[in-house]
């Protein structure tokens, strides 16, 4: 459940937010691994994703998963399977993690292994295209999936979610020759509310597209000096890989 | 923008809500007219629904919608396309509509036309699976729409939603032949959180199931009895199509 947060509470609670945000991205920080924030409409793709990607970079990174899920522990199951170490947070009745929930599992995470250890952190969020956006957790990176089964205004219809987003995933593109839709326009709708992320066309179904993720992944971590805190303004990074 | 509910003035919010939700309903009953509630995903396919509905419907029923869209006008101005009256309500940064919102909506619709004119009021959520199932808006009945490329779990996921659904549709079936998905356990995933809820699969691309869904609809209208406020229990209703 939520409410509106066009008042001094609802400022209170997002600076409450803002301020355990900071203080997770710290540890991240000292314990020098990449957290990245997956968001999405439900059923976009961000389980399947994971799936292969935690697959394909388990020799490559040492990587854990924080898993939202409203009521089940499925998500948390399907990845559990693939060998990685999975935290699921159930948030109940709210539509989003908040910078608090992911504390609590940073804390379950830490009785389980060293974080210092790992280099990925992967928070899968609660499947929403619109209050996710609102809330940090202290991710370095936000990245939000888009299916091509959506439709070409999504970027239009929910701005914040891809004004916020570093990278922008299209995914389920095995599905194009089914589907009337135009990418170029699809493309064009995300540069309008957002020039600078990284967009990508991806299909966990096939792999398509999972070479340009991967090797943006390992620009972000490439480019995470000690010490340094890459939710800094995105022109202190390399060019994205398009 | 939204904030957890779980205290005093969230309470005192939903309580708020589900007042003028109650006076949206005297109204509605008093015009002898049935509203609807449309709820899925962003891309679950509520507009092109609406879109064939309305089209194939025009000559049963007098129709409007209200269409809630955070920035965009761009599904009001699809649906208008088929010379339907449509009132756009803008959340802004409000992840569904709220009983308030619709109140606006009848009083710009009244002054197009007399609503004890109509037959039918769509009112066309924000795409989102979690929140707007919190929040009555005085409809008579929820539909919730589940696009096959959304996956069988989304049922258990997203509960909230699928409990209040009175009807679940399960959208975009010419794409079956495209995908991994086993439709009964989808359907026995919804059964599972709402034993109750007719169950419809639809595709707007072809209309296929679009009989049953429109005799549904027909259904509702019948029994809806003058003075009659069709929220009450679904046992006073005829048994659902299925």
């Amino acid at each position: 459940m939520h409410m509106p947060l066009e008042d001094t509470i609802g400022l209170n609670l997002l600076a409450a937010n803002q301020h355990q945000a900071e203080h997770n991205r710290e540890q991240f920080d000292a314990w020098h691994l990449l957290c990245l924030n997956l968001m999405s409409s439900p059923g976009a793709g961000k389980t399947s994703l994971l799936e292969r990607s935690l697959s394909q970079l388990a020799k490559e990174f040492s990587m854990a998963v924080l898993e939202g899920d409203m009521t089940t522990q499925l998500d948390a199951e399907r990845l559990e399977a693939v060998g990685i170490p999975v935290i699921p947070i159930t948030t109940g009745r709210a539509c989003h993690l908040d910078a608090s929930m992911v504390q609590g599992g940073l804390k379950l995470l830490a009785d389980r292994l060293d974080p210092a250890e790992l280099d990925l952190l992967w928070v899968e969020n609660v499947g929403n295209l619109v209050c996710p956006a609102e809330f940090e957790v202290g991710e370095h990176r936000k990245v939000a999936l888009l299916s091509v089964t959506e439709g070409e205004d999504k970027p239009l219809k929910y701005p914040v979610m891809f004004r916020e987003a570093d990278c922008v995933l299209i995914t389920k593109i095995d599905l194009l020759p089914y589907l009337c839709i135009d990418m170029e326009r699809l493309e064009s709708h995300i540069r309008q509310v957002n020039p600078f992320c990284t967009v990508l066309r991806v299909s966990a179904n096939t792999g398509a597209g999972f070479d340009a993720w991967h090797g943006w992944l390992h620009q972000q971590r490439n480019a995470q000096a000690p010490g340094f805190s890459p939710r800094a303004p995105l022109s202190r990074w390399e060019p994205a890989i398009h």
